[in-house]
């Protein structure tokens, strides 16, 4: 591909990924503000972003290793209990290790990745927890990956026939049908395999989408796409929150939440290839496990 | 070996663990009982044991494989917020995928491993957290495995110097060293190796002892200093318990303990070989994640 071609790409990819971030932490502040205080009591949190970047280090055998940048954004609020909204870019060369498994690295192992990623932990039991991620990654062949799931946390919002489940999924159904058909099918079973506790023979939540290596040969319409499962995520869930955060909840509903975010942790350290990899490779801890819930109970 | 010794050994080691699990929930008891209400409220937990057995079946190759039993200890009290003890015996045939990882299996596959595991979690920010294992198995050879270590959750408890720490590890040196004094070096080493947490570069305790293959030559020494162990264990713990029992806290201390056993859950989520080959084998959930903190936070 032609490099000026390539770099307008990253640049435009980049671009909407930052935009993103600042879309979702100003609807979810937006949600903040408005929750009962009935139910959530006083004054509402905000976000609070932390810009980081990573200076370049040499590596091992001499050559400049990855660096980054990025905005970490977190809110510890009432209605949103904990939330974490990320967005980076990292840039560089791969270490030789990580080289050999990720898709199209060439010899001089240069890379590229864009994104952002977020979850979401509601203080009320009635309002589902959420995870989603989109990025873009460039070797010598350029793709973009990403997903949004449900994880609603009292077990008869858990079904697939509660309107919340419908809603989640019809939405980011919409979005792949739009572009593809056969995406929608594809990327919601690879959700269903991928979010599952094996050692439970259980889904962590309703499932969602879920996609990686996306690169149908079209980039623009790639791109397009993963803006859409942006879009689309951030109205769908907005939406389910305005639907739940009146709802009052009992001390058993609470219970039941913090032990349904046990399998939440049990999935993010047994299962989550990104925290894995992240812990086992020397990443930001803080970032990594921001994504742990606030409290949590295995009684 | 004579296989009426070798019978007449595993008799014996059975019996062991099955008394160390009674003595070890009669102390435990003992100490539920004798907690200050002005701290820990009204009524004693009492210890629930819940006797298992698994029936013999079939592995895919039509050999019979691995049937068990046991005894799980879990006491939900006021002092002891969750505690397991168990005592369990297995028997029969390794699967080809472990007799690769077994030490000593024959082409036969048969191993036998009976063993008390323990894990304590108490409600009171000021007693530490505790585990202990101890373990005989048999294949074409046998030893002996375990350990303890002790796990304080308050900052200022955990330093080396802290008055519990130099307590618990002159117990389990004692113990080492009445039977060979490069024991207690090596065990020490290797528990503080073991018990870390890379991705923090932190301990999860102040360490204790830990072994495994433990095999002198002499099964009647390395026995009793099996049992030694775990005598060594009650009554070192024993009296920790007794010692800050009585000490009152403050929620900044409960703060620090809830986030503590975050750690907790990271350590064995992501580095304990026995949670994590229990959850990938289709062991039992219950009994394996009833090492799990009873109440955990991440801020």
């Amino acid at each position: 591909m032609d490099s000026t071609v390539d770099a307008s790409r990253k640049e435009k990819a980049q671009a909407w990924f930052q935009d993103l971030q600042t879309t979702i932490i100003a609807a979810l502040d937006r949600l903040e503000a408005e929750a009962p205080v009935d139910l959530f009591g006083g004054a509402p949190g905000v976000f609070e972003r932390t810009p980081w970047t990573r200076a370049p280090e040499t590596g091992a055998d001499g050559r400049p290793v990855e660096t980054g940048g990025g905005v970490m954004g977190m809110l510890r609020g009432r209605l949103f209990e904990k939330a974490g909204v990320h967005f980076s870019k990292v840039d560089g060369l791969l270490s030789e290790d990580f080289a050999a498994q990720v898709k199209g690295a060439g010899p001089d192992r240069k890379f590229w990745a864009s994104g952002v990623s977020l979850i979401i932990h509601p203080r009320s039991p009635k309002v589902p927890a959420v995870h989603m991620n989109t990025r873009m990654l460039s070797t010598t062949e350029t793709w973009f990956g990403g997903g949004a799931d449900l994880t609603p946390v009292l077990n008869y919002q858990r079904e697939q026939s509660f309107p919340d489940a419908i809603d989640f999924h019809a939405a980011m159904q919409a979005v792949c049908n739009r572009y593809d058909p056969a995406w929608g099918q594809r990327y919601k079973e690879w959700c269903d395999e991928y979010f599952f506790l094996k050692h439970r023979n259980e889904m962590r939540g309703i499932g969602g989408i879920f996609f990686d290596h996306h690169q149908s040969g079209d980039w623009e319409k790639d791109f397009a796409f993963v803006q859409d499962v942006g879009r689309a995520f951030v109205e769908v869930y907005e939406a389910l929150v305005r639907r739940r955060m009146h709802e009052p909840w009992t001390p058993a509903d609470r219970e039941e939440q913090l032990i349904r975010r046990g399998r939440y942790v049990e999935f993010n350290l047994l299962y989550d290839r990104g925290t894995l990899f992240g812990l086992k490779t020397g990443g930001n801890i803080d970032s990594i496990l921001s994504s742990m819930p606030p409290e949590v109970k295995w009684p």
